[in-house]
This record gives structure tokens, C-alpha cells and sequence, in this order.
């Protein structure tokens, strides 16, 4: 098992639910940057369950401690390591988790993958518990963006049947406003109508979906790789890495797929200077690269596979059919605790080709 | 530009569309294997363009020649090299396509990037023709594949709003069966209306875009990771390298969004000894790894952005607005021809994650 | 910076000598494996200082803690962590070591690299004690190769002018003896000279330097690729990356460049089934691969650059040169602890490679 | 086999002796750059066989095409694929060389590790004709790196038991000299000398080794990283792939393992505003990075291992040992035609980690 990432900045996650703690290290981020760890409590924050009854009861606190790397409130050029001690596991009886595949969990496929070696306590390695370090990761990969002018937001789209309005004019205001909510939305009138959505699973024993839609803005023009490293690419590996993904989309996304090209073609035009699109259908990217126009990518999530109710699974041990309900704290809804999640591999994902972008910058003489 | 991709086996990729030719080298083939030259034609003529007036009258034989790495009807170990010299290249003025940047093409992105240097003529190596070299590629790998019995195989999903069913029952003969049509379609009823769209499209000028569904079947139990190789995270990647994806999705995909995780998860039982799933929502991935279950992916598809109706663009020389019809040879959907071209980077991405399987395997003792 | 290497198991080194702590991730491992705490303990014990009056009196304990991979003996398939808090860093004044460069160190290239952000205490990421994560890591390499019949064990070839013989015939029990040397030596006749050699050294406020053989036997022969992942070439870069080494030499190394093809060449014969070479100048790898014979490297090490002795040095605060001698605990002679780090990394170099032979195993029908 | 290198650069190797053709794809390499051909050529031809009676009597013309990302005298940011087609190939009956394996030559190990399907016939992809794509590749690289001023050259240090003097104080007309001559030599008065002893092994139907000296000047200081990515590391690494390396070392190198600190480290002072040191003990790397200094590595090749002389091998189609000479055209001293690619290989590892000292610039505010 490899969890580990990138090129320009390599970013390194360990650790698993229920046992010591969890981390990662991050190397190449550059020496002299006064990291914000306010901010990236804030980020860290936003993910950490028990904000509200949306959210599992479940106390993490997620403190951090950074092990290497951080000197005298800068960064030192050398790996970046933070760390979360495990502090809330439940001394309980996982035996009989360890031979129980639940359905859609991991449960039987890391079963098989790991001849049985696997740390099944709460998940191990794949419990979503190992996305607070990634949230720390996309924090500080935020704070570099924005030292070249570029701003990461997120919202929730829909949880259920309820949608909010996509992104249309973004800018650094809303997207600084979304980032202070609980339930980020354009169209906070559904506040309401969302988390009752989630009650209402939670009170039937049973979880929902939902799809954050991520946006960045002010790249500049010429990020990303036409073929195995475009934008698309980047940034979906990195979504389809958040446990419970199903689905990525760009702009219009599957919509397109329905349409014609005199309709999705967004209509490029001057602004003074500035070359812009009338629409942004493409989500900012074409031939893979970074068109000017804001990054626009959605994220759908399943619904929680851990539910209440009695379902069908298996024993390994005793090879058979059981029926189970289980039991233990979880989320009814994971989306409002995965946007930042996702904030922060679209923020890695954008990191990783604004690197290779200032690599090819300098070269040519006419630049 | 970096356009190789891959650990275990790594392909190169280069060429334009317009220069001397498209080509690409694989690393890490085994020796000794003896490739089916008449099966890859095969792939390779389904993407070729002219197949029916679905397609662009262009006539891109699209021969290739292998350079290396195969000797006396067997690979040899080393690097395997396919060329296509390119051979219909018209000469013409490109002194107009060189500074008029079109919508929803990779033109102004890669004029910024590249400073006006990129090879212009034809989308240069933004063009749909590096596909080819994709499929042979894919047409190895799936080659590989199958000595382990995995098969892979894929149909059009839909095109505009005509939609085909999903796969449900999949197994190798319709696999097989699907790969010898022009429209792959489970219902073949609907052959006429899809082409009927696609006419349509053309007749106005226009293109329209449409979704293609591919599917791996026999995959052990426990290829792919839980983070950042994910089953999901390779294959969306490598769909996303294909021009004009705007969306992919595993299992029930964004649907999944909308419902509930008692209707979502898919329930697990004992078929004498072998583990299965009732549905197949996760589309054959728990927790990034291959659970024994059909993977199921879907690609979307944006209308091809070359059609023949006056659009806005720029002219970056002139610097002003302009309104023109793109002249020339286009595909009016791209879809029946983006089939092999699915296949392939889906057997890609597979094989990558199946030898990552297969290199873990024999260390621990109790197997 | 980027300190982590490999693709098969990736190695993500971090910490830094006066910081937290200092540590490593090692992505890859199989699952089940029942590591060997008490080896890797050995392993380590032989890097510690103060073993004896030949290495500084530097109490470093270095007892590692495992955060994760690792549950009830087993790997668990999932990142390997180790960490080892840092326990001995006297509280002292470091103003001083802040702006003095001192020579042969990377003091002044890390200071320039890094804006001066660089954690300048005791070396910080640039020291010898990373090397403790190291021998851990190459501990767990090395029960890896061993479940595949290959072994590895390194003597101390020279200290300054003193010379021990080289590997002649190699056997396991030969390997397995050195191991517990602390000055491990074919001709144990020499070991008084050698500690004199040090000690006389230490006795000068000076330091000396020395080479270490290493060997690797029972490797299945085609372990190794052609060009750029040559045995020859993995190996070097990882010994290149242990601090002091200054060359790297395979097999006759550079005597071979004095010497005629005839007497230089390996004849090659039929030893019963098995196919033998008479000598072993190539050092048990033609074409960058392994051919059977037993590896055979060399490892040059400078003399410690710390030395008590008044050296020319300068103050990039005051922009003056000065002349300092530098205080503290140091090793006249690194060479000693230096044997495990080289078996370390010669473990992790042929595993790598070892990894991507077994890849292709399996695919060719003949096999 | 993955003939694949590279992250900032990806140099994708390809091609046998006797096949087709070899080539090179380069990916990442800038758009703009007006690439000198005419350089290009003159590398190449320093590399050519032919030139002398020192060398193999074969006439390889080298002359090469470039397939993709060239165009209008730029580079095009597109993957730089060069190709040459292989035209002086014989055809022999190469069914003994099947089967009989050389001393000293990949023949046995290859032909294990590829189960006897890799392309025996003139070593294949073993062959050092693939160091002509090599040539080609170093030579790009060196006209990037002159953009930044850095100049890199090579001599012959030695050959059998003639000794040329060391680099010693290095600047860009010596080392511009050096790459007009056939035997680059400081102390030219050994030509004659050099020459002899390569005609007399000549003259034995027997061959020579010999050492290349290379130098890199003015690197800024900060090029390189600490551990796995240390300048010796990847220099080392790309050495050690040109067929016939056995040993790589940098400044002292294995000298200095025989010598007290005090004599080996390196005095540091200030010239004025910049930090220089008086002798160069260290081959300008200080922990892996740049100092500032001249980069001086030494490169030391076995006797070419074809030979005329009747040799022991064996007979894997029979399983009997055998004695032989080996007819053909040979060279009896690779050295000379090594010097240029001994340039390449430093050219390129030292701009792979040029490009990384570039990525990390511009972040830090101090700077």
C-alpha cells in the first residue's frame, strides 16, 4: 500500500483510526514560509465531527503537533511531518468486527488484500479519520496559493434531492465567506431544509449523499498538462482518493454529454486585455490547462456505508451469511465535514501543476 | 510537457498531428510475450476516423510501425516503440489557425503556456490523433489482461439524450460481442436513433457530446489502494487525459448522491465460496480496491468544440474579437470513435494497479 | 527537499537532529510480514554511538516507536512508521553555529539553499543521526531479501591506511559473523591497528576516513535494469546519500580502468547445472544486472569534517572569515558505525530492484 | 525493462543495435528554445565510432531525425523525440551468438532475466550505440544550462596506466577546448602516449580501461538535496548506466578515505562578497548540494569486454563451456568515444536538480 503522492510536493500519510496516530509528511515545500497554524486549525476544525447533531458524536480532538520541518515559526525546507494522537479510541472488543465484512465498506476487499493482516479497527488505514492530515496538507498548500494570488472555496451542492445554486461570479469574498460556515452554501435559504435532510436519515437509522462543489480562482493561464497531467486528471486522482467518492465532474460535466457544441462552447472574447469566456462550461480547463476562467469541479460523495439499520453481510470466519446492524457512533452525512477535504486535494492537486508551470517559466527568451 | 505516465509499465507518448508522425514507447512489458498484432489493427481501425459518415471523412490510415522491443514475433523485454508516420497531412496556410484561438479548444491555453511556440497545425499534440498510439497501448495491456483472465470492454451509454441501458449481467461474450460494432449498444434497438442524433448534429453544423460506460471483469479481489492509487483515482485520471472529458463515474456515480446508504450499499453473501455483491453500486470498488465485483465506469463526453456554425474567438495577433466557422475535416461526435480509446486507458490504468497486486503477493506466509 | 526515494517501497524520511525527533514511513511493505524487532534493535545498536572510545560519547538512545502498519507482530500492509524521539539535545546556546560555516559541512550550501530557514542545530536534517531511520528501514529490507534466500553484510575494508582484505569466497555464515563485530574485519589480525589508527586521530583533535565492502549473495540472476535502473546505479545513488561519501565502486571498481580486458574479463563456466564465473571483477553485475555472483561494492568515506582542531572557517553575519575550532561530542572515525547504514541502503537498493523482477515474472508462457 | 529516467526532464530511451532504429523522447522540456543542431551534431560526432584507428572500424552515420516538439527551429513544449534509424547493420547469421555468452557482457543475464526473447544481436538494447540518443539528449541539456551560464566539460583522466593531471583550476575556455579534441587531455603532451597504449591492446586483439574526469562550473550554490536527491546521488545513478562503469567518484573521492580531516576539509573564506574555498576536496558538494565550487567527478570504465582474444564462455543452447574468440569490429578502449556521454550524463542529472533549485525559488518573501 502506497499513500503517498506527488511529485513537487510529495506528500506522505500514515497512521490508522485506532492506533497510535495518524500524520504525514509533506517534502518540498520550500524554506521561509510562516505557515499559519490558526488557519490551519481552522481548516482542521472544520472537518473535526461532533459540531453539531449532523455529525458523529465522536470526540477527535485533532490536535496536531508538527515533528519536523518547523523552526522558529518558519518552515526549514526539510520534510514537514505532523502528527494526531489517537486519544479517544474505545478500549472495546473488535473481534468481532475483525471477521464481519459490512457491505460497501472495505471490510472484505482489504480482507482479501491483506490476507487478514489488516488493522480492521475502525477502519484502519481507510476510516476517513485519515483525512485530517490531508486537511493540514491542503492548508498549507492554500497558504502558498495564496501567495501567488490564488483562492480556494468550496460549498455544499446538495445533500439528497436538495441543491444549491452552482457557482456563477465567484470571487475571494464569497469564497473566504463559505469557509466560515458549517454548512457552506450560495443560497443559504436551504440551510434549513438541508439539515433536516440529515436528521431525517439519522432518525430513520440510515445515512445520505451529497456533492460539494470546489472552485478555484486567479490561476493563471497555462497550468496543467495536456495528457496524463491535465488539470482534470490531477485534481479527480486526488477527489477519487476521499473515501466515499463516486463521481467528479468539471463545468458542465455530465450535463455536456447531453448537449450540443453551439451551446456548450463558451464564447472567448477580450476584456481590455484579458481574454475571458462568456460561459465557463469547461470549468476553466481546456486541452487540460488552465484557461483563465475559474476552476469549477464537483465532487460526489455516497452515502455513508455505516448505517443502523440491519443489513445483509458476511462472517469470514464462520463463512456465512449474517444479518447485523451496526453499531457505534457515525455520520448520517459526511459531505458537510468533507468540504474541506475537498478544498484541500484541490488545493494539492492545483500546488502540484502551478510547480510545474513556474518550472517551464524563464526559459524561452521572449518571455 | 510531460506526457508519459506510469510506474509499472510507463508510457511515452509524443508526436502531433501535424508533424512527422505519433508515436509512443512502453517500458516494462514482459519478455517473451507474443503480441497479437491483428487484435491491436483491430482496436486501432475502430478509432481510425471514415468509418461512416459518423465520422470525419478524414483518411488517417493510422499503420504503425513498431521501432523496438519486438523481435521475431515476441516482445523482448526492452522498451517497446510504435510509430505512425503521418501521411495526410494537407499542406495549407496554417498562418490563420496560428493566431485565431477557438472556444472550448485547447488553443489559448496552450498559446499562453507554450508562448506561442506549440505546433498549432491540427491541435498539435492536443489532438484527438495522439489517441491512437493510446490504443495500441491499451490493446497491449488489455493483451496482458487477459492472460489472467481479466476482460474489458465497453459501449455508448448514450449520445445526446438518447440513452442505452447500463450494464447489469455482464460476462465475456457481450464484452466480445461489443467490441465488433461500430455503436456498441446493449439495446441495439436504439443503433438508428443514435445515429440519427449524431446526423442530425452534423446536418446543423453542430456536434453533440455522450457518455461511454466501460466495465472490467474477473479482477481478483484486492487490486488498487486505499488513497492516492485508488482504483478509482488511476482510472479517473487516465479518462481524464482523453480530449474532451468532462466527467467520470464508478457504480451508481452521482446518483449515489441522492439516495440512501440503505438503498446504496450493496449487500454481501456467500455463492458457495465465492463472495458477491446482490447490486453493484460501488461498481466493483470499496475502499479503491477491486472487490470481486464487475468495475463499472462512466465517461462523459463534451460535444466536439470544432463545428462548422460562425462562433465568437479571438485573434491574439490582431488582438481583437472575432466571428468565424471553423472550416475542415470534424468529427460532428466523437463518441463511437472515444470506444477503444475508453478501453484502452481503462486496461492501462487496470494492468498498472494489477501489478502493483501482483508484487505484493508471496511475501506474506499464510497465503 | 525531497527525502524520499523508491517505487516499490517507497521511503519517506523525516526529522531533524536537535528538532522533535527523527523518523521514517515506509510505504509498500506486504502485509503479514512478522517483522524481527529484536534484529532491527541489533541493527541499530551497531549504528549508536558510544560503544566505545572510537565514537563520540553522545548518549543517543534511539529507542523507536512504531505509529503505524504495524499490529499484533504483523505488518499490517499499511505505511510502516517508526519514529525515535530525540532525548539527548543539551539546552545550549546555538547563536554561535548559526552564522559560522564550517568547512566540508553543508553549513554554508544548506544556509544559502534554504534563506537561512534551515534548522542549523546540530546539522538538523543534514546529520548523521538521520541515518538511525535508515538502518531501520534497511533492518526490515533485509528480512524481506532473507525470505527469499539473499543475504547481505558489509566489513570495514580500511580505515586511513590500514586495509583489510577484500571478499574473497562469501558465505552466509561469514555475513552473519560480521554482524556482530563492532569492528567487523576478514582479517581480524587487523582490528588493534584500526582502533589505533582512530584513536590516534581522536588523540590529534583530528579525524580520518575509511571504505566499506559490502555484498549481497544468493540474488536470483536478471535482478537489475540495463539503463537507468542498473543494480550499479540504485545502489550508488543510495550510498551517495549516506553523509561523507565521497566514491562508489562495483566489483575491481576503479583498478579495472588500469587493466587489459583479458585479465579484467569473468570467465564464464558451467558449474553442474549452474553457470559460474571464475573471478568476480564485475562484482556480480553485467549489464547492470545480477548474474549470479555474489554483489560486491565499496564505500569511501571522507574523515569526519568535525574536527577539535583550529580550522579557517567564516561568519555570514559578520561577513568575515574566521578561524574556529568547533566544540562538541563528534566521531574521530565514522566509518565503524557507518557498516549498518551501507548494509541499510544496499538492502533497500536490491529490494527495489528485487521487487521489479519478480513484476515480470509470470507473464512469459516459457517461464 | 524501464529505460525511463527523470522528473524534472523525462529522457525515455529506446531502440536495439540492430533493430530498427534507437531514439530518445524527451518530456518537460521548455517551449521557445532555439535548439543549436549544429551542437548537437558536433556532440554526436565526438561519440561516432570511426574517427580513428583507436576505434571500432563500423561507420555509424548517427544522423537523426526529430519526430515531434520541433518545430519552425523551437521547441514546442511537446515531447522532443529524436530518432536514429539504424543503417549499417550486416546482415550475419547471428544464431551462434544466440546462444553463446561472453565474459564480462550482459549476454548471460540478460538472456535469464528476458527467458531468451530479449534481442541478442548486437547486444540489443544493451548495446552502447543506445548512448548516442544519450549524446543527443546531454547535448539539450547543456545548451538549457548555458542559458544559466553553467558550462560543463570532461577530459581524459587516464588510460591503462597513462595519467592525465586532475581538474584544477577550471574555466569555460578550457573546458570548451577540451571539446574540440578527439583526446581531451589537459596535459596534451600524453596524446601520444594515450594512443599507444590504446594500439597496442589494439595490436593484442586485447582492450583498455581508463577514467573521465567531468566538470560542472559556476552552479549557483543550493543545487542538489540533502539525501536521496544529493548531487552525487543522481550524478552517480547516471553514470553508473553507461555501459562499462565500475566506480564514480567526486573531488578526493576514494583518496580522501585514506586521509586525516584536517588535511581533507576544505578551507572556507570570502573573495570579496563571494564564499569560495581553497582547495576543492569536496568536488563543490557540501551534503549533497552545491557549494559554489566546481563539480569534479570522475568516471572510471572497465576494458571493453569484447576482446579477440579465445576466452572461456559458455553455451546455454548445449549447456557446455566453450573457448572462443570474439570476431567483429570492436573498440579497444571505449574512453575516448565515452568522454561526450560522460557530458551527457552529468548535463542531465545536474539540470534535473537545476530545475528543482528553480522550483523552490520565489516563495520564500526574504529572498
Amino acid at each position: 500500500m502506497k499513500s503517498s503522492w506527488g511529485e513537487n510536493i510529495t506528500y506522505s500519510l500514515f497512521g490508522e483510526s485506532h492506533g497510535v496516530g495518524i500524520g504525514m509528511t509533506l517534502h518540498g515545500i520550500p524554506a521561509g514560509i510562516a505557515l499559519n497554524l490558526e488557519e490551519i486549525k481552522k481548516d482542521m476544525a472544520r472537518r473535526r465531527p461532533g459540531q453539531s447533531d449532523m455529525t458523529t458524536p465522536r470526540d477527535e480532538a485533532d490536535a496536531f503537533e508538527i515533528l519536523s520541518g518547523f523552526f522558529n515559526g518558519y518552515t526549514t525546507g526539510a520534510p514537514l511531518t505532523m502528527f494526531i494522537h489517537n486519544t479517544n479510541q474505545r478500549s472495546r472488543d473488535y473481534s468481532k468486527v475483525k471477521t464481519m465484512m459490512r457491505p460497501s465498506h472495505a471490510d472484505y476487499a482489504a480482507y482479501v488484500k491483506y490476507s487478514g493482516y489488516n488493522d480492521y479497527r475502525g477502519g484502519g488505514h481507510f476510516s476517513g479519520r485519515l483525512t485530517a492530515p490531508v486537511v493540514f496538507a491542503g492548508s498549507v498548500a492554500k497558504q502558498l496559493l495564496l501567495q501567488k494570488g490564488i483562492s480556494i472555496g468550496a460549498h455544499i451542492l446538495s445533500i439528497g434531492e436538495i441543491e444549491d445554486d452552482k457557482f456563477g461570479d465567484v470571487n475571494v469574498e464569497l469564497l473566504n465567506a463559505l469557509r466560515t460556515e458549517h454548512i457552506p452554501l450560495i443560497n443559504k435559504n436551504l440551510h434549513d431544509q438541508m439539515t433536516e435532510a440529515v436528521l431525517n436519515a439519522k432518525a430513520d437509522h440510515d445515512s445520505v449523499g451529497g456533492v460539494v462543489e470546489a472552485c478555484a480562482i486567479n490561476l493563471p493561464v497555462g497550468v496543467g498538462e495536456p495528457v496524463f497531467r491535465s488539470l482534470e486528471s490531477v485534481i479527480s486522482s486526488l477527489m477519487f482518493s476521499i473515501p466515499g467518492v463516486k463521481g467528479v465532474e468539471f463545468g458542465l460535466g455530465f450535463e455536456a454529454s447531453k448537449l450540443k457544441g453551439s451551446f456548450t462552447n463558451d464564447p472567448i472574447y477580450y476584456e481590455g486585455d484579458r481574454v475571458k469566456t462568456k460561459t465557463n462550461n469547461n470549468g476553466g480547463i481546456t486541452g487540460g490547462i488552465s484557461n483563465g476562467m475559474p476552476i469549477v469541479v464537483r465532487t460526489a460523495f455516497k452515502p455513508t456505508a455505516t448505517i443502523g439499520k440491519k443489513q445483509s453481510m458476511i462472517d469470514v470466519c464462520q463463512k456465512e451469511d449474517i444479518k447485523e446492524s451496526i453499531e457505534g457512533r457515525h455520520d448520517p452525512c459526511i459531505v458537510p465535514r468533507a468540504v474541506p477535504v475537498v478544498e484541500a486535494m484541490l488545493a494539492m492537486g492545483i500546488l502540484e501543476l502551478y510547480m510545474d508551470y513556474e518550472k517551464h517559466k524563464g526559459w524561452c527568451k521572449d518571455e
